[in-house]
């Protein structure tokens, strides 16, 4: 499946990458003593095919839908997740001020969420269900179903990449998509799902109990195949977690970089690398939430996290937080003065220079 | 000693931090949601005694000194000091860089480097010492030299808060202090050195063994006095740390936040918590350096890290970055709509609703 779009997907640059690695070594620092944004600067390179890239156009892809499992867990109404695409189409949502903060454009996706909407210019009305199945009783989807999400998260984010997008960050509004993509990468981790939820002590904690007590059941029902990403993604998955599997396939095929968010984001990122090895070289990493299975997800997939905020409101708020490291790493990368630029060898003893001592009892 | 700046460090306004969490519980998104922003933002209003701060000026404050011990460990010569202030004189090192990003104003404090500098509009000339004396022999500073540092922080800092600066960035340009500060960090921490290094075999890291050995010599020719951080100053420390304290002295006091850098500024933190312990509630953390000496000394004061990113350039880079998590945090507090703002209650029935069921295959 998606032969074509994953045949797309190119290895990165390595010539520009190589000439820009040049330019990294030769600016006025200790070698590779901004590490994180060397890193980011170089993938940057690499990607888009130019050493030196800068004032890289983005945006932010917000796949939104809804959760059959969330009424075995209770936390919140489906009314929710209208209610937060209701402030979002009023420029109030967390996610409006993040963007407007890293100039980065906003697409949001309806392509599942378990209300009608109103129609408005600013939601693109893609739904494909009114939510998922409850995963405790049966599959998420059907087969027709996640590859048609996939296919819309494709079609958007070429969209995006042929409009000038060179960076894409994932955003979801969903209410209870932790439990799909807890259960995702469970599949895909050798820990106990007691580990991946931060079980400290099974009596404790009524609330994760009930979570552990779900996965198991979602995970017994519907037995995925391990070895394919796709009946994984329809057995457990979510509209808006298939959605973004497609947004990371059609974003790399673009030429774009694709910025993580939280744990849907690094459940969809699982899913994308086991489908098409080769788009990891596409991912970079923006914050940490703190939950053990979003550590894990990361892990597998090597991509490192570099905010530690504790946030855990979604909406892509994390993946904009991620472009605005990546910004700071295109300063430095064509900001910062080379050795060469700086002629740093000072006149020392030169008419300019002045003894100090008078001011001086050593 | 600085009881008079110490008692005008007043304690926040938690009148104001109640008016700003309640905005903050007030914003559309589940409570905490944004936590390490939202404790920023009520932090920035106990601060300025304002319930909704924004567009707070911002200053950083670079000191630039060199270390007797750097001999100890040869890695970088003194002149490397001079280099960094030169480029920073073109407006090509980091920092310049970093601080645009954040628009923040740039002062460096050239406050005990080696060399004699060229006079410059853009360096603040108050050299105390070509440099401090060599710490495995004798004291690094006298007693007059650590006062009169610190008295030139506070001058410093307050002529930042009197223009209007709120937020005050600390940064340094030094070779070696890392020994300076983790001898600072040693006295504090129950931790060995090997621990506080980050020495996991002692066979396998010459250099890392040079440094212990180094530090463990400091430490016994100086028997500092653990209960008077004048005096660890005074035996262990640098020009450009006891300046530090001094701006974080005299920016609490003038009513700014004070924003730490790397290890040096963790160690001058320290020292500036154990001699007015509300200069704790002033402190706001930035990045991780990877140095487990930096990540015990945020311990310690009870700070945390937002930033993981392996820097370890200094100048005040890390306090750049902190910086524009601020400008993130207050975005949120200003511009994210409250609940009674976006009107949520969407007219789901109403005419602009639109049953969307036309292309749903469920």
């Amino acid at each position: 499946m998606f032969e074509q779009i994953i045949s797309a997907i190119k290895p990165l640059d390595t010539e520009a990458m190589e000439k820009c690695q040049l330019r990294l070594d030769n600016l006025t620092k200790p070698l590779n003593s901004l590490q994180a944004f060397e890193t980011l600067a170089r993938q940057l390179a690499g990607i888009t095919g130019v050493p030196r890239p800068r004032d890289l156009p983005k945006s932010i892809i917000i796949m939104a839908g809804d959760h059959g499992v969330a009424a075995e867990i209770g936390a919140y109404p489906e009314q929710t997740t209208t209610e937060k695409i209701a402030t979002y189409c009023q420029s109030g949502a967390a996610i409006n001020v993040f963007a407007e903060h890293v100039a980065a454009d906003l697409v949001l996706v309806d392509i599942g969420v378990a209300t009608d909407l109103p129609l408005s210019p600013l939601v693109r009305h893609e739904k494909l269900a009114y939510g998922t199945k409850n995963i405790v009783r049966q599959l998420a989807m059907t087969r027709e179903q996640v590859l048609r999400a996939i296919e819309t998260g494709i079609k958007i984010a070429r969209e995006e990449t042929n409009k000038g997008s060179r960076v894409i960050g994932l955003g979801e509004i969903s209410i209870a998509n932790d439990i799909s993509s807890l259960a995702i990468i469970a599949c895909y981790s050798s820990k106990t799902l007691a580990e991946l939820t931060g079980q400290v002590n099974e009596i404790a904690d009524e609330c994760l109990n009930r979570k552990i007590h779900v996965l198991e059941t979602a995970l017994s029902v519907n037995c995925p195949d391990k070895d394919n990403p796709l009946d994984i993604l329809m057995k457990l998955g979510g509209l808006e977690i298939a959605g973004l599997v497609g947004v990371i396939l059609g974003a790399a095929a673009g030429g774009a970089a694709v910025v993580l968010d939280g744990l849907a984001s690094s459940a969809a990122a699982l899913i994308a690398v086991k489908m098409a090895p080769q788009v990891k070289d596409y991912l970079v990493g923006s914050h940490f939430s703190g939950e053990p299975a979003h550590k894990e997800a990361l892990e597998i997939i090597n991509v490192p996290a570099y905010l530690y905020l504790d946030l855990y409101l979604g909406e892509g708020t994390g993946a904009a937080l991620g472009m605005s490291l990546i910004n700071a790493s295109l300063h430095v990368l064509n900001d910062m003065k080379t050795f060469g630029e700086a002629e740093v060898a000072v006149a020392q003893d030169g008419p300019g220079a002045l003894k100090q001592s008078k001011d001086i009892k050593n």
